[in-house]
């Protein structure tokens, strides 16, 4: 075991001597990695109305957030510090409105072909898409509350498959 | 009232044909800007232990939360479609560690002067504050969740001060 | 009249020496600017069929292209080597869609209060938008071709008004 | 087929409910790809002239509009909203200046080994190349038009071989 | 004096919790700012004779350096944790070629009018210039080196005039 | 040999008629690559003394400078026009205190497993890295001056081993 790479807290991001780095994934073999993540935006019912018919018709509230969420999966390794590049072979975004609560549940799979996962690819697309819808109607509703932002599956990997146990 | 800037919807983004653009803030005053946001991230008491200690000694987790959310808050025109560039002015991140539940709560305040707000950059620099922690600890505990991520407050402009009811 | 910002040849961007640089606008006054670039996109019938019905209905490639074509004027100080940043106040994308001859039109009109034009954003949102057209059709049509990509008309300024002569 | 990249409409950047994805591509083989695009901006003869001198002896407009399209091309999945992220091989831009009609001809090779096609990167850098050299001479040429902006051949992946017709 | 922007430790950067922030600049004027950063890139005389031809007739390491160096000093917010955006009025670049020790220097002149200083933008235009030359020479000579990159002076704000000593 | 390739310079970065280009990779193996790049900065003792306190204590230039340095390496392909864009594998910033003459030596390790060397990454880390410490400290001390920055060894790739003289 190396000194660079140990880490004597388990947080892999930090080595031995507790300074951050860009952790080796060299020796880790190119597998299919997927990653599913969701979340949350809770509003107004009025808000709520009012993207449930501009998405119908005009004003396609949840169009632009989809386009937001799969750029910022682009970006994910600019945005966050110990994030490796990655070339996604696929980022999918959808949106399900739930009008019994007035929310909007956004749920983004990604995949590559690669030496590290996209779990933080996904989270990021989730992220940036319910901020863009809140970006849209905070006109109207500043309250707006994004919640639940979690993973939800991963495959792939030296750690294999993971399923969230909710 | 021009064509350009209508909208049937009260959805300022969308113009009165439902076409997205951004809106014209060049009649809007350059005024002094604040707005506050804030939200959490939950895990588990191993995982919030090893955070706690390390910001105190070593794998400086919340150090490096930081630094990614003030970064974050300057990309923010570039991931939101359609948000105005903005020079900002102040940009202060705070994590509170609350051992009593395991959670880390990120509270962004942003200023600017000038003609629009700055609601989504300090949005924007919670969301990636709390994904970084998410980022860093991931290796250890999967099931973190980020929640309530919101507007906590907002001054200056034409619409004036708003704080949130709760 | 300094050496530094001397043009030996009517070309702004280089000094007196033919060295480029980002010429000096900080003697220009801040007044209301804008720009209003146009171009447009051929195809074949049944691409252009497909992407009609699709604006309408499912697969919506014009909403994305206006998207996309908002984003890139954010970015076109990252592009443009010697272009000056500008904080955009209005930037609104139009689509026309002509079946006589299966062409897509965008009109890109860009606004700001500065010190140097918006040109460059609009011409930038127009290529970006009509590109990304042809990103999203191009499986069942690789022959497009993009045209007439040029500025209609111009406000504000030394240079004052200018409108192309077509 | 699974729903989740079916299309009913020949786009494929849309699924079987008519919603934009970044496409699958992790099936599709590492091959050689190759594109070649293509496209002109035709201007004044005294612009012309200025741009032939300068590059010649001062004031080296191609020289930077080669920088800048090279630039872009590495730029493209940050642009183009449903681009995959692509690791570029090689990218050579060539400049050909036509007396006959005050024309400058921007053509691009870029080529990769990866599981997606490189024709949006080479277009990208045709469009920045020629908006540069719109930038340099617009202060004596406003009415410059970009033309003609297109794939001339692909070579590599599924679909094979692409040559434009004309 | 607010807690908020208070440093015990005279950097500016830090709060008096010590935690890194983006530092109020929204009392200050704005001004006309202008700063000047140096430094040079020591090479082998057979590379710097290179060098030297290129720019004169062919292989302009020396243009693309120029424009590496302008677009950079536009990124430099996104580089610089802490560093405010800036819009930027003037970037000049200037490179001297010194024969008798095998040496570029680079001297980047920046300004704005705006509430904070541009060392950084220009400090930064330095690095990436010398670091281009760097990488269009690597083939050839891999033991250059980048020496002497500072300040030389700076003029506006409240700090006022400063000049380096030597 | 092919026209498009061949350098009469030695420079591989111009083609053989002087034209800048990303030059092609393609034929290169993909192999385990490392670069290693070093340089400081040099300073007044008392600013030293500050940023030697701080990084144990309270206000942690050191921790900020090291996320600004990795997160540059990222950005490299981004910055240096013919740098081709690299999935790096590894990057680790090792920051060394000499009180004696009150400087900070800033050492970068990358790594990748491609068809390119990683030199230009680890460079760019070091120089971001060391201007984030001009950038925190120059509130107290303008004169900082950045010295000795290149590479200090690398591996892999055709050319093999080089390791620095000195």
């Amino acid at each position: 075991m190396s000194n660079s790479s140990a880490s004597t807290t388990g947080l892999t991001h930090f080595d031995a001597a507790g300074q951050a780095h860009m952790v080796d994934v060299g020796a880790k073999d190119e597998t299919h990695r997927v990653a599913v993540a969701t979340g949350c935006i809770r509003m107004q019912p009025a808000t709520f109305a009012l993207v449930q018919s501009g998405s119908a018709k005009k004003g396609d509230v949840i169009g632009i957030a989809r386009t937001a969420a799969i750029m910022a999966s682009k970006r994910t390794a600019d945005l966050i510090p110990l994030c490796h590049p990655i070339a996604l072979n696929r980022v999918a975004v959808d949106f399900d409105l739930q009008p019994q609560d007035s929310s909007i549940h956004c749920t983004v799979t990604a995949e590559t072909r690669g030496r590290t996962g996209v779990e933080m690819e996904a989270l990021t697309a989730v992220q940036i898409g319910l901020l863009t819808i809140y970006d849209m109607c905070k006109a109207v509703d500043r309250g707006m509350i994004i919640d639940g932002v979690r993973l939800l599956e991963k495959h792939g990997g030296k750690s294999g498959d993971w399923v969230a146990s909710v």
